[in-house]
């Protein structure tokens, strides 16, 4: 399977790297707005560096792996549709509702397997969890609770068209939550800029807590905070009728130092990279089973959907202090 | 310092022995409408059963501990201040807000000192969590989470008189939140029932979220559930601007098994007299502390009342659907 | 059941309050060489201070218990079998083997409860590692792994009359493997001064390791140091054919701060008496239900002349360089 | 740096995808007597399946990696350093001391880097603690202690040829022991066949324990067994002046299950390639640092002959009963 990927920054080489780990697929072509940065990946791994026609335009092209920055999101899954290749696609589909429920309606006639990059959904503790969940060993799940802080905020350059917490950082949670207990009645949306007064003077939040309310009566918790100054904690915790299950953090080591000043051990992974490298690797061989094999992709275009309805809800209802209902216009179902 | 104790019932037991630990208090006398539970409890420890009068009337005793049904206790501490006595009170002050503010009005010109048994904040370890934020080893709280799950639901005839679940369990979050964090601006309340369609038939609910807001941007969560399978489930967490500090679950013992199926340790010590035994020692000594050596009480009426209104403007939140503002009415403040 | 305390020490005073808790038994007289010492506790405790020959010649007393300097041990021993007492007695029962077995044959025709001091036993968490590996959980053990550090070593001056090392602290330790596996065949013993060189120059060690072979090809290993710089460090560890079993520390509190210098919990209990207070309760509600009940008690005059011994043939593999046998001259069966 | 590989089994398929993760080494060939392997594993690669001496005869190959069978080590060292190649050679140099000491003599002379495969060293866990160590966060180090115990005894074939449990698998805990704390006085040897008496029918044992004694009093203990019902347990403690350092082992994920059944969590990694497959990368990237950048190598040809010179020092210490000393004739320094 021969593959081509859209983006060779940060996110672009961890792909592409994934790629090479499958030996079902083969990264033959990068493309990058950014010559310089497609021409240095190509070297790294032996391809072409390429325009994004020349890739649409390929036949021997079997998918694309589209990495570039979300504002081309949308238009290049439109495009792999109408070039027939299969699709997979970093989060999210784009930072408009609207936009991206144009591409589901397009997406949904096409032929050929398409994925959402959520990464976390791979990610081996979380997916140990929904096994475990899935397969009954705590009941029927009650409360969720998904906390997720990153180590330190971005740049505020970046927060600036970033979409806000709810659309950027939260939207991995909302989907976390899609995942685990499906989609919610209605979402309650707190935050406030509590991290870095310029995040606020921006337009934005830096701290967050959503409550999701099922129409069965579960409810979930997410919290977000753009700083933990131990680093990226990123855990899972559902009670159900029989019991509950957590996914603690993923520690950099198991050394432990005990001394007069107390027990010492290590901190969660700091860098998401790092975190969820055995993520990206899993993931890229979900979708490459979903081409080869035909089975059914982990996380859809549907999906991406619904994380966005999501955090649109949250804007909605943190703007107007009160629950915000999701309704089947949001979502496209 | 001559102590007499209203109420021999489960929780008077308890502090009928915490009285005894102290050796600066001296359990002298007991009531209860069951007389014969008054009897046991006097001759266990070799005190006098008496009528409430009895005590109240007597010049020698210098303080009650009311740990009688709570329909009692706003009368009690009433009475208790009339009769000049330093005054123990279980929590709540009474169902009834408004009965709560009376009593608080009436106990703010008492000279004596008067603490509610909210017992939570003298257990070891919330209490080095508060001393690690109050000293800053974390900087600013941010994020407040707190985490108390039942092990069992009381029978229904129990839930009937409880006055709800953000009344009767609940309060003792609101009050850990105002312990840690003080008191917020809006409450947001979310419920349902999950565990026992008796409890709803009841007209509550067993299963809970509330998401406090603070003036300053500051957040706090609180989960409750009547049921968790593996036992009393009591945890608390903050997120700081330079760090986290949590509170983990009392275990029963420290042996862990390692076998083919797993790695089993043990759970969270499954009863609350249990769990927080040494809390009610605690607890007792702080009030001793504040009779005998003017030291100001942990846990006041005006604790009481605050975690009344947490509770009554959750109700108020939940019926309505909307955030709720904590206003000065409420508090008496 | 009337109880008279031999020892107003440090140790005497723990064992009085445990006497108190169980409703069961009384204490009515202690009795001290420092007298200043047996007057303050008897006051305490509302009872007399006398002399030792009233103690054993009031037909009143059931019971005698012996927490007095271990010199006295194997006297006092003698005089309670003489004066048909039930003794409990602090270990060591000597710290001379021979005049422990010499105690032993004079306990042998007692038809009153004799129980030892071995408080370990009695610890929630090793007593539930042994119904474990008792039950069977772990199939039949193989390897055991005793770790017992103090927190700091004691003064020199205690060092010098304390028998060494071996008699002094790892008695326990040989109690515990004695406890859980029964008698070895061999005991093989390293020892070095590494902490203090004062203790080296009074002839003793402060850093050990001992190897117990069993007849079966069981081992265990016992480590041992007089300062852990983190407090006192008292684990179990045992493989089994199906599994592990182990017992950890049990800690100041469940208080965890994470920030970017690490993730912090808190440190084992510091002190034995606080590490144990459990264990003392329950260790003298066993021989209260020996005493009252006729239960057989959990640690003999047998087992200390057993852990004496294996105490002894350490001393001696250490002088030699070389395993030495455990003989039935050693252990008097 | 081109390198050609030895072996292409279970631990050479291993070495060859760590020679591809370094970008500074290229595997172009390998060879093994079993040829299809060899096939095999160099069509994956794309590389050469060629004989041993074309191997040693080609001067564009500057290092050699020796995975074969152990009773080739010795010679391939050897070939290699007439050969004038870098040499990478998996433990042991060979069963036998003395043709170790020989492999020892004639490759002193060799001015390329040489390295033996101790693949623990690597491991970021163990070598955390190493450099926490070396750094004095415990002060000096005084008691060690080296946990390793199978999942499951390999078959009785592979038992019979091993050269026995200290040369086979205790050489990797004697080797750690080395790595932390240097090279003993002594060897105290104890061991029984206590998991399968087929090993014992073949002359071996399965389970033991070994202390080392240092000249300067320190002490180490290293338990080993055949079987771990719950998978391979992997931990190392030290106890310094100042505090402990403890590495814990790697587990599955890190999802926790609670029931009324107990608290769950996961087993320790199962099989050893899962749990040391960074240790193996790195472990390879050290020696392109030597290789490449003249980097001293961690685990020397001389590493290799003490962790022999141990095993051989606990089998005779095993079969005298008795502690062997190590002298400067079993190691060659």
């Amino acid at each position: 399977m021969k593959v081509a990927l859209f983006g060779a920054g940060r996110i672009g080489k961890v792909h592409a790297a994934s790629i090479q780990t499958d030996p079902r697929s083969e990264l033959v072509a990068v493309t990058d707005v950014m010559e310089e940065a497609a021409q240095a990946l190509a070297a790294e791994h032996g391809i072409r560096a390429v325009g994004a026609e020349d890739i649409l335009a390929d036949p021997s092209i079997d998918a694309i792996l589209i990495a570039s920055s979300t504002n081309t999101h949308a238009g290049l899954i439109e495009a792999g549709v109408r070039a027939g290749k299969a699709i997979f696609c970093e989060k999210p589909i784009d930072l408009d509702l609207s936009r991206a429920l144009e591409v589901q309606e397009i997406a949904a006639s096409h032929d050929k397997p398409m994925m959402m990059g959520f990464n976390r959904r791979f990610d081996p503790n979380f997916a140990a969890l929904k096994a475990a969940l899935d397969a009954g060993e705590i009941g029927k799940g009650e409360l969720l609770s998904v906390t997720s802080y990153d180590p330190a905020p971005p740049p505020v350059s970046y927060i600036k068209v970033s979409g806000g917490l709810y659309r950027d950082m939260m939207i991995h949670d909302f989907d976390m939550c899609a995942f685990l207990f499906g989609m919610p009645q209605t979402v309650s949306a707190h935050g406030a800029c509590l991290v870095d007064p310029e995040i606020g003077a921006a337009g934005d939040i830096d701290t967050a807590v959503v409550v999701l309310s099922y129409a069965d009566g579960r409810l979930a918790t997410i919290r977000n905070s753009r700083r933990a100054a131990y680093g990226y904690d990123q855990r899972v915790e559902v009670l159900g009728a029989e019991g509950q299950l957590t996914a603690e953090n993923v520690i950099e080591n198991t050394v432990t130092k005990s001394t007069a000043g107390g027990v010492v051990s290590s901190k969660p992974m700091h860098f998401f990279l790092e975190r969820y490298m055995r993520a990206y690797t899993i993931e890229w061989s979900a979708f490459v089973d979903a081409c080869v094999d035909g089975k059914p992709v982990t996380a859809s275009i549907q999906d991406g959907v619904n994380a966005l309805a999501l955090a649109e809800a949250a804007n909605l209802s943190r703007a107007e202090g009160r629950p915000i209902q999701v309704t089947s216009e949001m979502t496209g179902i």
